[in-house]
């Protein structure tokens, strides 16, 4: 079941780039949620293509439809499934890349694994996937925002060498982040990202990235000790997005580097709830979050798909080049925000579900 | 089941710290596997407390016993149930930290969730809990060495400022590291490290680190797409683990600040099998293992006690200060190589056992 | 995860009766499996209301597609996403059933579950939810018989107080089965069984039978220790199928009346395999297939929606009296077969594919 | 891990009769539960051999330990680890049932499922894996107690022949049940089937026989639909217990001979809730309990292993005879009856805590 995730409120992806569409059930909903098309379209349309020049020329509407599930504008408790039908699949020439493996890309990978694969464009592998935990991860920040008032921001914190300014996190809004082309909130920083990102199309050549998570107002108590603490739910939700290549929460890497008379959360009350007066944590202690925000950072590499030529090998063993061709996110970062904001409402709408049955 | 790992492979532990034990019960093993108690205690021996002057004094034996699942020497395809019963507990005088909630530790977490805790030492907070998953990991390391000649070792890559030098990992050894008091295979750096933490020890504080990970010989095509990624569930495996904060798999954060020029490594046939140049991917394309060596790095926060006086709050709202007691590692990152190979055996043991279905 | 079966082999259907449509979501299908939807379409017709005068006169066409996970004719080891939209959607007036509780249904239940209903039809407990079922159960099946050349049959052993005769089961046929409107394969009980079904019907009754199913040349060793037992998956199975209430497998009930001596199945080796003389075992000893042919029974209890005036409550409280429209089936036995034969696969398919890693 | 059962209130169970001992790891019990080993043992000693003459001669005293979970006279919320360690393992001379198959059994299914079999007594298919269940079925029973006034109780309500008759299930008590030696509350019947019992260990044969189940009180509500209907639930796990063959829940399998009009239950509402006039449901309807007693019954066959000379084969293809030996239920009904409550505990305490997430 290695397309569905999570325990209680979970889901199940399903479909490819190129096939008739993609899309997701997510099973586990409580009854009683306010939930129609629009609330899944709004959050589709920042992931999709074709937005502005920072990302691929493709364009596809990703129109969603939701085919159960839903009654009177109202969540049944029952499986919501969400799809969206594929369009704007030009006619390709298939022969080069059904025959050399992309540098970077999962087409070896799936060769070996399954004996031979959907040549056509990535494939399961393809970011197309995202959309069915982009429809669900709407729902889930529904319901987080229901329970708790909880919201979930993401931005880009770094382009190529260029990275973000110092921010407020107090104020951070999501129209701030979604003004910027870069979806980076430092203006300065946002206009310096866009000169990396097309001096990389320019060359031919894509640029990896990094996304900030934010998570305001979280349920306290969640997260489960051992195998499914918060944080390493968190980190496999991200590491399972494509071309994520690293996570930290709260100090992460830095902590290593520090001392615990300086990295300690010092704790205070202040008079109605427990307070850290740091957040090196990040939210989360022991894997439980302890309602301070959740913080986190995930790295992504570089586009894979690059229009140059690459050394590379093919399916009868070959060795040769390969010039890809496609239209292709030079920086994958860019539409990264709402998949990571997605995951992370997916890891907490399914641990607030757990948790309701801790105490007698 | 927060308490369980793996899906086929899987592992559930238990216990607590001042309890009557901590254990581990192993299911999913196939048969016919030779093992017996020294297997596993050899790699106890790795993790336990004691074993110099970089570690806690406290001087725990951490004898296990199998107790299910071994006839005549091999596996029988039955649950493997593992226990070390609890020694060296010195009795402690309570009363502070029951009152107290140390910073940096999930004190307060576990109050929030469950309403009451056991305030005697970490609980199931405690490192202690990770025996169960060593024990069920020396198993994984027997099935991947059988199954593929895969070999797993970690070692300590810095601590605080003190970076390892640079390694020829197509040599580096288990018996390297362990030379090295502080598991650091670079002898220099290790000298230094050392400095470190008797530094932080004398002056009653800890410090941080970071682990690196290699598997050599992985089998090819391990890791589900989607969610159970080969990067995702190792990602959830290092975080899973008390005190870290950051994952990285390949050229992971530094990706980030790359083009896709460099970044894709290029593939080549050598006649027998496919491999890349460079191995930026750490070992995984697409969450699916390419056969090149898996390549990991995950950060420990410094020790969170620490026998200073710290400000903090109490279980009635109070502020005021705890000056905490006990022995403790003033680095964990030292003792928790062992771990880090344990939990990596433990996802690929898994993989590997559900990799056998893909093909007809 | 309520509505998904299986740990590797994983079906997650979707749907209500009069949403706008139904399907299922096949997760974990090994790749190259040949597969288009004419093979699911032949096992939809079979279940499609409208067969004949013995089933509801409701006309459903039950087209399916398939949406993803296929390529050129074969499984590509991705999700295999189902989907029959819905038709034939007469434009009832409902004000009767959602204010009155059907005796017999579920709607009470989902009204405390979920604090309110899709109270068109039965909504998600409606038998249109196992269209995706059958649908991933027509693949199970394909698998099965590539494997190990099993094939699953299932037939209807009474109506009402009309039994079946007895079969020779070596040589019995789908052929036989389908043959006859009630899917009874003795012609004489099957011609009394149609006056049993046309007798309720006309008096605006339902009746009850029962369901049974023979696995032929099941692969050996299918079947996990403890929870797991095939015995035990089988009958989850088979009591989550709407209107069912009862399993046994080989012996069943009467072996409760038996002796030792009688029921133990002699054992001999032919030569090649083992083989038992009697199989009051019905292929499974300790929870696993010993390679006799599986047997089981099912009971369904007669529809609960029948045409009469009925004593009942309603929503607010009130007592009263409903008189439940609508086109029924009067005996749901005759269109189970297929339900129970696909169940079976399911349960059978992921097994032999967590079986495969048994054994170094 | 088919050791497992449960998703939230979870267990896993290990141990083999004649290795260290037996036990199981309950995860995901709320936290503050009173919980002692005297809790569990009482339980335990319904289940233990050497009861009386009706049961194995074999003198069990079954001692339960609790390792870890429990926490000043409280569960804590991690895992409860329980173990018995075993005793009376009389030194037998194994060399004819490693050599013959015992016909009944299952060592021709392990020994083709895992090439070999720990070959003393019944390994892990003994009976005696069933403690861990009972043990964490004797909390799961606390727990429904304290959260709804839950009550559960199993009777013999056949052995062979001998049915037990009509009983006023309003006032049935535990103590009833126990106060017979074969624990069937109607004194006539069970004077019966105690002859029936001594007559079979008289002539080395063995009996079959039912238990009924009963729950009084349940909490409404509960039973995931589909796949995790509360009937399969209940139906997976009492054909998980060794020896059963059979499940039926309400009117089960006479259902099947019904029309609707007398099947359906008549609803009504008393002025606080929703009733029914009768309870051919048993409970449950679409797969949720109604609040009505739940009331199942569960066929177990004859003991397999009795002292006559029967046919079979062996380990090398051989056909011969075996003449087992040992000391053996004649009658694995009379202690199945804490089994079968435990086992049904399990399931409801699961759902539980499972449906407090489903209204927002």
């Amino acid at each position: 079941m290695s397309s569905t995730f999570g325990k209680i409120f979970s889901v199940t992806t399903w479909g490819e780039s190129h096939g008739a569409g993609v899309g997701s059930v997510l099973d586990g909903c409580p009854a009683g949620l306010p939930l129609d098309e629009s609330d899944i379209q709004a959050e589709l349309n920042r992931r999709r293509p074709g937005q502005n020049k920072m990302t691929t020329p493709r364009d596809e509407k990703d129109q969603v439809r939701i085919l159960s599930g839903v009654f009177e504008g109202k969540t049944t408790g029952t499986p919501i499934s969400f799809a969206v039908f594929n369009e704007d699949q030009r006619s390709h020439d298939y022969a080069e890349i059904q025959k050399w493996y992309r540098p970077g890309h999962a087409d070896l990978c799936y060769d070996l694994k399954y004996g031979f694969r959907d040549y056509r464009g990535g494939g399961r592998s393809s970011a197309r996937e995202t959309i069915g935990r982009v429809a669900a991860g709407a729902v889930a920040k529904k319901l987080l925002k229901q329970v708790a008032g909880t919201e979930i921001i993401a931005w880009v914190n770094s382009i190529g060498e260029v990275d973000c300014g110092p921010l407020d996190l107090n104020t951070l809004t999501l129209e701030q982040i979604e003004a910027s082309p870069v979806r980076c909130p430092d203006p300065a920083a946002s206009a310096k990202m866009e000169e990396v990102v097309m001096d990389a199309r320019t060359k031919c050549d894509s640029v990896g990235g990094t996304v900030c998570l934010l998570v305001k107002n979280p349920p306290v108590a969640l997260g489960e000790p051992v195998f499914d603490r918060l944080d390493a739910l968190l980190a496999q939700a991200m590491l399972s997005i494509p071309a994520s290549k690293g996570f930290e929460i709260g100090s992460g890497f830095a902590a290593a580097r520090m001392h615990g008379s300086e990295h300690n959360d010092e704790l205070f009350f202040d008079g109605h709830n427990y307070h850290t007066k740091t957040n090196n944590a990040g939210g989360s202690l022991g894997g439980i979050s302890n309602g301070e925000p959740i913080y986190c950072k995930v790295a992504f590499k570089p586009t894979a798909t690059i229009s140059q030529n690459q050394n590379t090998a093919g399916r009868g063993g070959e060795n040769g080049q390969l010039l890809a061709k496609g239209r292709h996110d030079p920086c994958v970062a860019v539409r990264a925000p709402v998949i990571v904001e997605s995951m992370a409402a997916l890891v907490l709408a399914d641990l607030v579900l757990q948790q309701k049955r801790h105490c007698l």
